[in-house]
């Protein structure tokens, strides 16, 4: 009989917490010494475990079943952000520590391979998603290495000095066994107030969402804000307002209920009282599961501009675009798993959904048939020292993943 | 015959301009070395012109006919903004110098006693208005001393040691004379876009406007952009560009031609793609001739702040006010010679309108009969390197305020 035990589940998470405890939260930035140190205390975990781990040379903690494959990788990250909260990331981990173990302690399972991962730098302290990025990267993919020249810290430490503090510069890369890993499952908080305002105890992923960055820029005329009429202005301010109205109009046509669009910054130039701004600018993001829907918000956004500046004193034009992140779907067979188990062991007390949040799944799901499961997030928190979530989730979560890994290895032996 | 030279106007202002000049503009900020300079050169200016000139306790330099009263005192200011034009200010104050000597050379008005100012710090460098609030103080009010003994410039130094540094720590300050000073009339740069839109040459100003001016702060809730719906966001930031549309439409409603409100600093904390707001704080000024509007406008406002915290998951709430600056309204008769005197030398090219900016007349308008003749500005830009005003412009303005001062002098006199 598969068996999660609660007490040892939560006393990891609440050790893997002391290491960078700040407050109730925690602050533990990748390859840190107290990263490092709490790496280290992984190994020790996933070889109690009955795994052959070992930290590689980007600093992904990579626990081995000793059993032949297929296997299951059951993974997630245990770097943190500034101000970080004790669970995002390090509930994956240690759930699939506790699967392991639970696993080799039933007859049914103790011949599964269950692999388990903690990637490093999933917040990008350095590089985000560098620990998965490297794990999935095909032989000629040289961005890795790029990143390990190149990237910084926003304190301006070299990734790879950073490696090298760490006693991490000679050690390989561990990557991907494609005759091995056929499945990748990441249990997750979820960072939002969705399953709490649905009254819901688990989410299973559907897609994890594309997204869509950029900032517009907004030109007028700067001119006194007392000797300048209102019927002569060309305030990027007021244009800048005007816009957002007519976005919000043009998005809500669009949206359905997942989609996110955020206005998360408004600069107005020169920024003060007496002054009619002549510049402006705003960030925008906009977030969906379908790649259909993020290209019609493209587009109507680029249809908005041309009405705008057709129309306006006031000029507004797209400044800068970070390349859009593609929406990916999670894999079909496994959400059914997912959903099995968690309508067996908490009948309708789960939906599907989208993950509004990135995650290490996206980067793994381009070479690996990847899932997700989330517990609630109290309060919806997240990425803030009051981050939390319910006990009676934390236990439940792991039950329902335990049995959805497990249905997940049998079918690949079936 | 009264006759303006108009070289010697030009000539005048333009070595005005060479003191502190930096590319086509001017930094000379009340109290520095090269205002100092540009002051004694003032006096020398004022003494040439026939008139008993010094410089006084705060800087003001003012110009006395030797001619027994009732006077009309003309005057402006010839400090600058850090980055200021080369008129304003300085205009109004060699109008004065220009016309007491025109007075001088014709028989007609050679008895009139014509007084000349240029008031210390208009623009604020350690207080506002310091010269003419000085000019006009009561006997009971210590306002001034107390600027003098705690005001300081951006740059900290105190008022007091700019002023013994400039030589006038025991210099007695020039007082209103209510016995002589009868009337005052500010000539000056219009500073906004209203006369050359409308094919104006001269503004005959009715009214200098109130002001009102105040910070609005939005709290909603903090969240992570990606993973919290639209429908349970409390977004501070989308809040305050709703609460700026609801407040075009009120103040649409309660606005004339001439009113004008403005938005010159939006902040969304923390500021980030990633993060809806949970704060938001803009500013806001409004400005109107009418003391009844400006309240009207006011409590508009406080019901659409009622209203918005009835109805919406953002709270908003005044975080400050400056204290309100009321309307001034110019004296009649006044108002009567400038608009006789520029309909007899430029008919049908002036108008009325109200002053949008603030001025040295709304401190003096308090003991003294006060008026103020606008000259156009060229694309409405002030405070700024480029300032600049068409040279026929600068001459017809010099004729008509010479024109309108001998007939209000002529009516004192009556």
């Amino acid at each position: 009989m598969l068996k999660i035990d609660s007490s040892r589940l939560l006393g990891d998470l609440r050790t893997l917490r002391s290491f960078g405890a700040t407050g109730p939260g925690v602050v533990r930035l990748s390859l840190s010494p107290v990263d490092m140190e709490a790496r280290r205390w992984l190994v020790e975990r996933m070889t109690d475990a009955g795994l052959d781990a070992s930290i590689d040379g980007v600093g992904t903690v990579l626990g081995r079943s000793r059993n032949a494959g297929p296997a299951l990788l059951i993974g997630s990250h245990t770097d943190t952000q500034p101000t970080g909260g004790w669970l995002d990331g390090a509930l994956g981990v240690i759930y699939g520590i506790e699967i392991a173990r639970a696993f080799a302690e039933c007859d049914e399972t103790k011949h599964f391979a269950l692999d388990v991962a903690s990637w490093i730098d999933e917040e990008g302290t350095f590089a985000g998603f560098l620990g998965s990025r490297s794990f999935v990267a095909n032989a000629g993919d040289a961005s890795v290495d790029a990143s390990i020249r190149t990237a910084r810290s926003r304190e301006g430490v070299l990734l790879a000095d950073a490696l090298k503090s760490a006693g991490l510069a000679d050690v390989p890369r561990v990557r991907i066994d494609a005759s091995r890993h056929k499945a990748y499952l990441e249990p997750h908080i979820e960072q939002g107030g969705r399953l709490e305002a649905r009254g819901k105890s688990l989410g299973v992923v559907t897609t994890i969402v594309g997204i869509r960055e950029l900032t517009l820029r907004f030109t007028g005329q700067r001119n006194h804000a007392g000797t300048t009429p209102m019927s002569i202005r060309r305030d990027a301010g007021a244009g800048l307002v005007a816009f957002i109205a007519r976005m919000n109009d043009a998005f809500g046509q669009l949206a359905d209920a997942d989609t996110v669009w955020t206005v998360g910054r408004i600069e107005l130039d020169p920024g003060s009282f007496s002054v009619v701004p002549g510049r402006a600018e705003m960030s925008l993001q906009f977030r969906d599961a379908s790649a259909a829907r993020l290209d019609a918000m493209e587009r109507a956004l680029a249809a908005l501009i041309d009405d705008f500046n057709a129309r306006d004193g006031v000029c507004v034009e797209i400044a800068s675009s970070e390349p859009p992140e593609q929406p990916v779907v999670m894999d079909a067979a496994l959400q059914a798993h997912l959903a099995n188990a968690a309508e067996a062991l908490a009948p309708g007390q789960w939906e599907r959904m989208p993950s509004g949040a990135s995650h290490d799944a996206q980067v793994i799901a381009h070479r690996v048939p990847a899932s997700m499961l989330f517990v609630p997030s109290i309060g919806g928190v997240s990425h803030d020292f009051i981050e939390d979530t319910a006990e009676a989730h934390i236990v439940l979560g792991c039950e329902v993943a335990a049995r959805a890994a497990a249905d997940m290895l049998r079918a690949m032996h079936a």
